[in-house]
C-alpha cells in the first residue's frame, strides 16, 4: 500500500511507494530501449480481463475506447483512507484510484494521429469516469492528463493512452490555483480566467486560434517552451460538467494543437493536464452550493517537454521561457497542419 | 534584457528571455554530444578576461577557484530594477546577478573528486559573493545551486562548477518554506528544523550520517529518488552567516554524499541546492533584528536525477519517490567511499 506523506515545512504530499521496496539501487530505470511494435506485443492492443469501462462506435463495434486499472498504480482502492501522526510527521494511506484510458484500438501513438470522433469519445470517457469516482466519498480530487513520450515520463509503448488519478487530498497545485482565483474574485467579484480570456483577445498576440467555445493561447508567464492554455469562453470550475456539449469543439481544438505540436516542432514528448475544481458532491452542493470554487474555471495545459529544469528552477521555484510567449504564439499559428 | 512575468492566477514569477527572440522552433536543444576533453578546448580550463572573484591557495597560487560572469545569463545587472502592469499583468526588468564558480583549475568533472580544502574553498566562495550580493539594495535572495551532468540541466562540458543566481524578488519556494518554518514557530515557539533534527536522531532510520556540526538524511517526504538533506545543527536562518566556521565540515560531508552518490549510484547527474533566508540588510536589521526570519534555518537540498516527472506531477504538485526514504537512508550508508 503507497503512503502519502506530508513534507512538515511546506505542507507538500509525497507519494511513497512502499511497496517496492526492493534494493534501492537497481531501481534506477535507464532504460533506453524503445519498443514501438503493435500485435501481440503491445499489452494496449488487446481487450483486458479487467475493465473498468467501454465505449464503443461505429468504426470499432468491439470497443473504441477502454478503461482499465493502472497496471502500476500510484495510489490504490483496497482500503479506506486514514490519516496517522509520527511526531512532526503526517501520514495518509495510499487510497486512491488509478486508471489508463487507452484511447484507440488501433496501435496508434500520438493522440494528434487519431480523428476527431475518436478524441471526443476520450473526453466523454474521462467525463464518464470522473462522474464514477466523485461517488466515492474518500476521494477529493481527479487528474485526467496524458505522458506522452519517454521524456514526458511516459512508457516506451507507442499506444496513445492517457490516465486518471484520483486522490483523497487537494493537490498543493490545484490549492494554489483555487486560493488565487478566489483571492482575485474577492477583490474584484469577477473571474480572473474570464478577465484572461477578454484580456488576451484584446490583445491578440498570445492567442493561437479561437473557437465558438475556446479559446488557445501561449500564456503570458508561459513556465516551458510552446506550453499552451485551452480555456472554455463557459465559466465553470468544473471539468466534467462544463465540458459537456462542447467535447466535439474542444476534440478539434486538442487535435489542432497536438498536430502542430507534432509538425512544427519535431515530435516532442508532451503532457497535458485537465485542471477542474475539486470534487463537489450532493451533500457539499446543499449546504455551499453556489459557493464552493464558483469563482474557479475549469481549463487545460499543454506542455512538450523541450527544455531541462535545472538547480535554479528546483531552489527557487522560478521557470526559465527561453522564448516570449508572444513568439510562441506566431510560431504555432504559422504550423500548417492540414497541407 | 530578460523580463520577470508574474502569473495572475498563482502568483508564481517565471523568467521570459525576451532577448533571444530568434526563430523559436530552432531553440529545442537536443544536442546529444558530450564535450569531456580538457586543456585548449574547455572554456573553464583557462583564465578569464572578466573575473569577479578569485581564491588561491599552496597548491594553486595563481587560482583555485574563479569567479565569472555566466555566458548565458538568467537575470542581468545591467539597470536598475522597475515594476510595471500591462492589465492583468505584472512584469519586473530582469535585474539581477548570474554568476559561474570554476570550483578547480584541473579538468574534473564531479565535485567529488576533489579535496577537502577545494571543497571548502568552494563554500568560501559562496558566502563571500553572497555578501557582496547583498550590498545591492535591488536584490533580494541569492541561491547557490549545482547543475552536475546534463540530465540536471547542466551543459555537457565536464568541468566541475556551481552557480550564483541573485534575484530581485523572493522566490515562491523561498516564500513557502519561509511560510511553513513561521506558522509552525508561531504555533510551537520552536524552529521546525531544529525540532525535525532532534526527531530524526531519536528515530534514526532515515539519517545517513551525522558529524559534529550537521546531520545528513534523507527527508521524511522525500520527492525524488535519493533526495538528501544537510542541516546544521545550529540553528540560523542564513546560509552566509551560519557557516562561518563551519566550512571544513560541511565540506567534508559534501565530498562523502557525493561519493556515496557517484559509486552507489552509477554517476548520476545531480542538482543541489543552498536553501538560505533572503537578505537582511542593515537597514533592515536596525528596524526588524532577531525577528526578520528568526524561525527559519539554512539548509542543502542534493537531489540525484534518477526518476523523471510526469503529468501527474506536473498537474498536482505532488511528487512520487518509488523508494521509501528509510530504505534510501540504509542504502547509502552501506556504500563504501574509502575503499
Amino acid at each position: 500500500m503507497p503512503e502519502l506523506r506530508k513534507d512538515p515545512v511546506v505542507g507538500r504530499w509525497v507519494i511513497i511507494a512502499t511497496e517496492r521496496a526492493r534494493r534501492p539501487g537497481n531501481i534506477v530505470d535507464s532504460s533506453e530501449n524503445t519498443f514501438n511494435g503493435g500485435g501481440s506485443h503491445c499489452p494496449f492492443c488487446h481487450n483486458k480481463e479487467k475493465v473498468i469501462y467501454t465505449a464503443k462506435n461505429d468504426k470499432h463495434p468491439d470497443w473504441s475506447v477502454l478503461v482499465v486499472p493502472s497496471g502500476a498504480p500510484t495510489l490504490k482502492p483496497q482500503s479506506h483512507s486514514s490519516r496517522t501522526g509520527h511526531g512532526l510527521y503526517d501520514v495518509i494511506n495510499g487510497y486512491g484510484a488509478h486508471e489508463v484510458i487507452i484511447e484507440t484500438p488501433e496501435h496508434i501513438a500520438n493522440m494528434a494521429d487519431l480523428d476527431v470522433e475518436q478524441i471526443q469519445q476520450v473526453l466523454n470517457t474521462y467525463v464518464v469516469r470522473i462522474n464514477d469516482l466523485k461517488k466515492d466519498p474518500n476521494l477529493q480530487y481527479a487528474l485526467s492528463y496524458k505522458n506522452h513520450g519517454w521524456g514526458a515520463g511516459g512508457r516506451r509503448i507507442g499506444h496513445s493512452r492517457s490516465q486518471i488519478v484520483a486522490t483523497p487530498v487537494n493537490p498543493l497545485r490545484v490549492k494554489e490555483k483555487l486560493i488565487g482565483a478566489k483571492k482575485y474574485f474577492d477583490y474584484h467579484e469577477r473571474c480572473v480566467y474570464c478577465d484572461l480570456i477578454n484580456q488576451e483577445k484584446e490583445f491578440k498576440k498570445r492567442i493561437i486560434f479561437e473557437t465558438e467555445h475556446f479559446i488557445a493561447m501561449t500564456p503570458f508567464a508561459a513556465r516551458f517552451l510552446f506550453e499552451i492554455w485551452v480555456l472554455p469562453k463557459k465559466h465553470d470550475c468544473d471539468f466534467s460538467e462544463g465540458v459537456v456539449g462542447f467535447e466535439e469543439d474542444l476534440a478539434r481544438i486538442l487535435k489542432d494543437l497536438l498536430l502542430k505540436i507534432k509538425i512544427g516542432l519535431n515530435d516532442p514528448a508532451y503532457n497535458y493536464v485537465i485542471h477542474s475544481a475539486p470534487f463537489r458532491r450532493e451533500h457539499d452542493k446543499k449546504l455551499q452550493w453556489k459557493t464552493i470554487h464558483e469563482d474557479y474555471h475549469w481549463h487545460m495545459e499543454i506542455m512538450p517537454r523541450l527544455t531541462r529544469v535545472a538547480g535554479f528552477e528546483k531552489g527557487t521555484g522560478f521557470y526559465i521561457c527561453p522564448v516570449p510567449p508572444e513568439n510562441m504564439a506566431e510560431f504555432l499559428r504559422e504550423v500548417e497542419i492540414y497541407g
